[in-house]
């Protein structure tokens, strides 16, 4: 395949958004908003850093790219519209796997009606996939890290060190297809996310490294202390059964499960259950957030035991002052 | 420096933009824009394939990788508002070094009152610099490869082939700080390119690849033959005097002056011609656009001949048919 087929063979044949006024061909993509707010960010995926071939699909590779920045929009409550893709593209790597890297992107952008419209093709020594997504938000309505409140209850969606766990599967040639899911093809809570618009206010993280580093940086963000009791904190049952001496290390620290958590007011956590609910998300409440004297601080509770939980999971023990 | 001075060594201390709600601190950056349609792009730079530490400084790689996103932007007529930036590091770069990439980028930025407002930084095995832009325009005057029309004058901003020129310059050590500074510190057309949103209608397109690509694509985008003197295109004098056996070459198709090509109506011309005085951008007419039979050519004319130029800079010879 030539260059030319290439870049016809990624270009969409129609665009879902109707904001979008100019797409790929041009020097830049062009769009409207004028009623909402406008979210971006950017993620980048490098080859034998975040991902490897061994335990990795091209299709996967694109897959989960896209996954990770549509994460990020469903932790700000946006609705994804667009997305930009820059490839760094070493000589190892066919235009056909390249296209399943695409495919796998368009897997995703499909489920969301969201438009591929722009990018750049480079060559270089690794794969790296930059993604640039676009997403909306009614005006004031994107969700911060600063949000979280005194008396609020912390939230998590899904169950956490499963992807951590689906690579071990991978790596150990243990056959858990769901686990294996987890790590390859993660999905976004992007409806659940889109399904808070109307709540007055609601701290959102993603967790991408870890819950306690995002619980840490809600916890900075909104100069709170945020009380976590291990034993709320949702994971897949099989977890302590196939890996027990490391479990609990990813549970807290395992990254990469794009799950939410999150803090809401006690008055407005029916409609967090509601939400979750009508997106079939599963959801647990996890802790509380309490005021803090400090600059935030998240604290551990388990088996009776209260310990400081810093942002790479690491705990250490503490007396109980109260 | 740890990796938290870091982080606040590059995040803004204020931002320009008052389109701007979050900037750089939370899973995405939010901004609103109800009166102008938004335009965005995504350019690479990888280190060893766009440019060599030997030639140019950690600084200049940030410069000159903003100037050529920037340089999109002056390409759809649009105002540059916002960045993000996608850094591939490898374990060669040291902290100060990074920090200098970014002065670089920030040197530009500031020029415009641009503001960063996120960005992604992870290791990797070479150097790469990954920028979105994000540039405002009035609704509908976004500037298309596809708005040329019969009978409109074609003209270039500037001098082409310096860029490459100044490469060679600094391999060669020959002391050309002319030509030195737009290899790595190139200027975009922002100014001049804003100062065309009056007109109602122009063919923009950025001198990225060299005139005989960015020609052609117009000519395609267009179905338009575009016809090119070759006595007319602009390049510095002292061009011909250093590289003798190159400078045709590079005036076609060195690439990476980011310079603005376009094509206007000859009633509008005179105002082209009062933007660049009124923005000090050295402009000429190069050609004159005429009905294609076919899906597009360009034509060049040199000493009385006339050639097919392709993209790549490649001329072959054609008979007069007029």
């Amino acid at each position: 395949m030539d260059e030319f087929s290439f870049i016809d063979s990624i270009q969409p044949a129609a665009y879902s958004q109707s904001s979008l006024i100019k797409g790929v061909s041009d020097d830049a993509a062009v769009f409207r908003q004028s009623s909402e707010d406008i979210v971006t960010a950017v993620d980048t995926m490098v080859e034998d850093v975040h991902f490897s071939r061994d335990t990795m699909e091209p299709y996967h590779v694109g897959y989960r790219a896209l996954a990770a920045n549509l994460s990020d929009l469903a932790a700000m409550g946006s609705t994804p519209a667009f997305y930009l893709v820059s490839l760094v593209v070493p000589s190892g790597w066919s235009q056909e796997e390249l296209l399943e890297v695409y495919r796998g992107m368009r897997t995703l952008a499909n489920e969301y009606h969201i438009d591929l419209i722009g990018g750049d093709t480079v060559s270089g020594k690794q794969l790296c996939v930059s993604i640039t997504v676009f997403g909306y938000v009614l005006k004031n309505k994107a969700r911060y890290r600063s949000a979280a409140r005194s008396g609020d209850i912390i939230f998590a969606t899904g169950t956490l060190g499963d992807a951590r766990a689906g690579l071990e599967c991978i790596r150990k040639g243990v056959n858990d297809p769901y686990l294996i899911k987890r790590h390859r093809t993660p999905d976004p809570r992007v409806d659940f996310a889109k399904s808070l618009t109307h709540l007055s206010r609601v701290a959102l993280n993603d967790v991408s490294d870890g819950i306690a580093n995002e619980a840490n940086e809600i916890a900075e963000a909104s100069s709170a202390e945020l009380h976590l009791n291990f034993e709320q904190i949702p994971y897949s049952p099989q977890l302590p059964e196939l890996f027990p001496s490391h479990y609990e290390d990813w549970v807290l620290s395992g990254g990469e499960d794009f799950e939410l958590i999150g803090t809401v007011s006690e008055k407005e956590w029916p409609h967090v259950v509601e939400a979750a609910k009508q997106t079939g998300t599963p959801l647990v409440d996890i802790g509380r957030v309490k005021e803090s004297d400090k600059n935030g601080a998240v604290y551990l509770y388990k088996e009776g035991k209260r310990s400081i939980l810093n942002k790479s999971g690491y705990t250490h023990l503490q007396e109980e002052r109260d």
